[in-house]
């Protein structure tokens, strides 16, 4: 696949004036646009430029309202229930992360779920904004099924994240991983090179595994059996039940206690995803400085330890966003050629000039 | 091996009998067996009367003070951080669950981080008891250090245990792992049966996946170079960056807050475990009883989805304990001939006459 580099600014102006055209008041769009960029700069191309075709193909068909405003419907000094309304997960979940974040400053703690929402991105990036108020973060989402629990053949969960953020130095910890053993995106890396998966990442509509990948993305889009498998594989000998568990931790603080909808619930064209955001004041345990110091010393005994034949390094959650920022913010964003394309597509759709954010580089 | 079944009841007097002549007063004596037999009833052995040969070495040699106090050092309404000045994890733990339990039922989450503390037992146990009083519970533990971080070769956490229990119906929800992709008991069990470990299960001394039992114990105990994997495994290909993860969140709520030591400063004869509590009461999100429904509900479909081929059942975590605790209970505790006599060799040690204690099994 080939990619062009886009200088982050340019991206930025293109896509606030996109998610403007789409009906999102001006605030929500600077969010999104942040979100998905801040996705591209860390990295993680999948939740990044690339999700704009999904969010421009979910307002077409009414699944995101974008004049939606969240609503808290259950408030107590230390937690909320929030209903989204059908808009994007980015405003929703913004709006609920700065409500946790407020609380854990006034009273020690903010937990805050969030039902009737849509993708929100990265779940990292709402665990880092409390991070960037010296306190700890936390974040996850479900998503539509894709996840087979242990020993059974229907995907019953989503890819269903957890993100923790911890304040730190030299660089701040964050931790942001799919419960699922890879994410579906990865599996389309695959489909798209026409390379066969490595056993243990899928299963068949059978439930068994299979290095199959357009068969695996079939029947995950057409609600078949068969899916992905959780962190730790297909049966209880590498901890399959313990990613199954970490994505029932998820659904449990994001449906559960939303009384939302689970993962089984929505995708395919029926919008309800749930968010959860979290933000601990680190001075519920004492003096923040000091714990900040003592985190600090045990992330440098880790990199400091001894490595593996073969490796150089070894690293902290985190650290490589960190680096990927500073290199891909001083580069440009590497853009597929196909997302451009859509882009291209979504500009149409608008009477947007796309030159016009990109002229300079004769794309 | 061979094993011995053995009644609840006489197993719990002999195990009281044992922990007071140990020095423990009466009411820690009965928390600490209730801990251990808890476990057994769990079918989780390795947790169980299997660990009172450990206990024992740990007063004898100084490491844990069966006299000692948990003392809170530090306190808000909804948090504290205890020291529980090397007594036994059961009774801080107990005593810190208990404080956690109490802030959450008066202001709705207590969060509870406790340092210079011995091992605990299962983490369930404790997550077990928010959740008998209608809360969410969480613990966690860090441990001696056998988890070797990605790309590393030198174990630098413990198996830093993640447990959670939600009330839920017919059962509730119990979820209790280890972060590394296998515990150390179950490599003894590989070791005592001479069998070759899996691949993707522990590293050699050069960070390289071995299947030699006997080695990775040997470096383990000599705290040489070589470990076990996070859940996850090797690399990055199948999330082992996420195990390494997990591990780190047990930390950073046990070690971390409490400013206590992380997993590679004990251990080897140096006390100094770190423990985490948490319970949260349902009602910070609404209704209680809905939520408990709306939770059930999904466990239900869940038990109800479609099976692998050649698999009859989906359990949701929790359900083996409940189902082990009915038939142990009623069958006998399934009681190693060599645990056996590790409790013979204690009695030895305290005059104690263990044949009181199992005169009519004639064991």
């Amino acid at each position: 696949m080939s990619y062009i580099k886009l200088p982050y600014e340019n991206l930025k102006s293109f896509s606030l004036a996109v998610f403007k055209k789409m009906g999102f008041p001006e605030k929500s769009a600077e969010i999104i646009t942040d979100v998905l960029l801040t996705s591209d700069l860390y990295g993680i191309e999948s939740h990044g430029m690339q999700r704009m075709i999904l969010y421009y193909k979910s307002i077409k068909n009414g699944n995101t309202n974008p004049s939606a405003q969240p609503e808290i419907v259950f408030e107590t000094p230390i937690s909320a229930v929030i209903d989204n309304h059908l808009g994007a997960g980015q405003t929703g979940g913004f709006f609920a992360m700065n409500t946790a974040i407020k609380k854990a400053k006034e009273n020690g703690i903010g937990l805050v779920s969030v039902r009737n929402s849509n993708h929100y991105g990265i779940a990292g990036y709402y665990a880092k904004m409390a991070c960037k108020d010296g306190l700890i973060g936390f974040s996850s989402t479900n998503s539509p099924s894709i996840m087979v629990p242990t020993y059974g053949k229907k995907a019953m969960l989503g890819s269903n994240p957890i993100a923790i953020a911890v304040p730190a130095e030299p660089y701040d910890f964050l931790f942001d991983a799919s419960t699922t053993v890879v994410t579906m995106g990865k599996i389309e890396v695959y489909d798209k090179n026409n390379s066969p998966l490595p056993f243990g990442w899928a299963l068949d509509e059978n439930g068994i595994d299979t290095d199959n990948a357009p068969l695996v993305l079939k029947n995950i889009r057409a609600k078949n059996c068969g899916g992905i498998l959780p962190l730790g594989g297909s049966t209880e000998k590498y901890g399959g039940h313990k990613g199954y568990g970490y994505g029932m931790i998820s659904e449990i603080f994001t449906s559960i206690l939303s009384m939302g909808l689970t993962s089984n619930h929505f995708g395919g064209g029926k919008p309800g995803t749930c968010h959860f955001f979290g933000a601990i004041n680190p001075n519920l345990f004492g003096n923040p400085v000091e714990i900040k110091e003592h985190f600090s010393a045990f992330l440098q005994e880790l990199r400091n330890s001894p490595k593996a034949d073969g490796q150089t390094r070894i690293y902290t959650h985190g650290e490589k966003e960190v680096e990927a920022e500073k290199r891909i913010m001083k580069d440009g964003i590497p853009v597929n050629i196909n997302t451009f394309n859509e882009m291209k597509t979504i500009c149409g759709g608008y009477n947007i000039d796309i030159t016009e954010f990109f002229d300079d580089l004769k794309v």
